[in-house]
């Protein structure tokens, strides 16, 4: 049985099933991106096939995956390995492969949490409720948006087929985002949702132009208990890029409860041509 | 012949010399902290594996290495992998392994910069310049501080010999940091100084707790013509945490030049205990 399992597009795209150590999954069409499939969702599937494997202890802390080659629709392989397991910390070697060549490599940090001391120094964001904020409209997007609500506060993309405008004096987003239709989140949701901006340079240039993420981390800030209290509300994304330069960019961004508590961090740097 | 090589205690402590593919190395007194050596040294150790490997293409982009296990003082052996190479980007997989155990992993980006509309968004912090600051005086300091210039404008440590005083509003840490003596700037030096922060903790409790970095990650927004460039100046750190929780916190910083030009972004993920 599979724990983590639920009746979500978001669980058919991100199903590996298991064969001689190695995890087989298959890319979704319903999480396509404009090339490949959706990138938050292909990391999802990387933690997955380490959270599936029967040598894992604890939950997520840290994720990296780096995009290495364009994934192709169809199958795919991944190979998850415990390179070092530790009395409250395990920490795996990731790979996913298509015909025997290397697509994504990762790695991920597992570890059993304890009760310290705690405090949180991020700014929640003044912003309006969920409620109070209009959902992006999916068509012209890619068929990934059609399975998240999103809520835009600040810093939207105007539709490809608008004209250029000026660019704007920051790349800053701040939305509500969670799956549509609604799905407990769980570390593997999350980190799909740490995924799901709009590129940075799309936001601060007002057009569309090549990108491909190249590196993604996520650290987890949460247990599973705390994801199961947070259960299927959406959650705000706060984004912002530091640099755009010579072709690559970052972004960073945090993932808040509507009450105020910040379930991940995560950052990125992203690949542009102009 | 070694291209990145400089007559600096730095230099030593990050020598490798390669036996059949891998990559020898040992560890160096003068930069052990207070378990095992300095972090950022073992981190530019990793890259400086990929970076003297015959099949390197470009300049790092983005690096990421998982601290699994202690490193014990002695010899070590890196194994660096390109598990992809493409036209303008490669991919690595690093492991430091003691003993054929495995005490590091990691994984690092590299490709070839090219021309493009560029801006920085981050914001220089407004400082005295680092003539007007007092360097940190190292006695007290564990062996790696030695090696550094570290002249800090907010968000200093007190000593561990002194009583423990309330908790700082903030982790905020603002600082100038330079090798010293003055070492040329390359790829492995900027690394090691992504990790030259004291750990956020320290300062937002004004006391020394048990800590250890999981994971961290160096993206790097320039090439070696503009490290170049930057040759032996000091540059300015700007680091601060947003959450601590359960036993993890996280850092995020800024390394710029003093003429405000960003030079990397850093985040990492640290286990503490409280």
């Amino acid at each position: 049985m599979n724990l983590f399992e639920q009746n979500h597009p978001f669980d058919a795209a991100t199903r590996l099933t298991e064969e001689s150590g190695n995890y087989h999954g298959r890319t979704s069409k319903c999480y396509a991106n404009m090339i490949g499939p959706f990138g938050g969702v292909t990391a999802a599937t990387l933690l997955r096939a380490a959270m599936n494997h029967p040598a894992r202890q604890g939950e997520p802390v840290a994720l990296t995956v780096n995009y290495a080659a364009p994934l192709a629709e169809g199958d795919f392989v991944i190979k998850a390995r415990p390179a070092r397991t530790n009395r409250s910390t395990q920490h795996w070697m990731i790979e996913l492969t298509q015909d025997d060549e290397v697509i994504i490599t990762g790695t991920a940090v597992f570890a059993n949490r304890r009760k310290t001391w705690s405090s949180t120094e991020a700014q929640f964001p003044s912003v309006p409720t969920a409620n109070e904020v209009e959902s992006m409209p999916a068509e012209g997007r890619p068929a990934w948006v059609n399975n998240y609500d999103i809520r835009i506060i600040q810093g939207g993309l105007s539709l490809p087929s608008q004209p250029k405008t000026e660019d704007t004096a920051d790349s800053v987003t701040i939305q509500w985002i969670r799956d549509e239709p609604r799905r407990p989140m769980d570390f593997l949701s999350l980190t799909a949702i740490c995924d799901a901006f709009f590129p940075r340079i799309f936001v601060r240039r007002k057009q569309v132009v090549p990108i491909g993420t190249v590196s993604l981390t996520v650290y987890f800030h949460i247990d599973s208990a705390e994801l199961n209290a947070h259960a299927d509300q959406e959650v705000l994304g706060h984004a912002r890029a530091l640099q755009f330069h010579d072709g690559f960019f970052d972004q960073t961004a945090e993932i808040w409860t509507p009450e105020g508590k910040l379930l991940a961090t995560t950052s990125q740097i992203v690949y542009y041509k102009e």
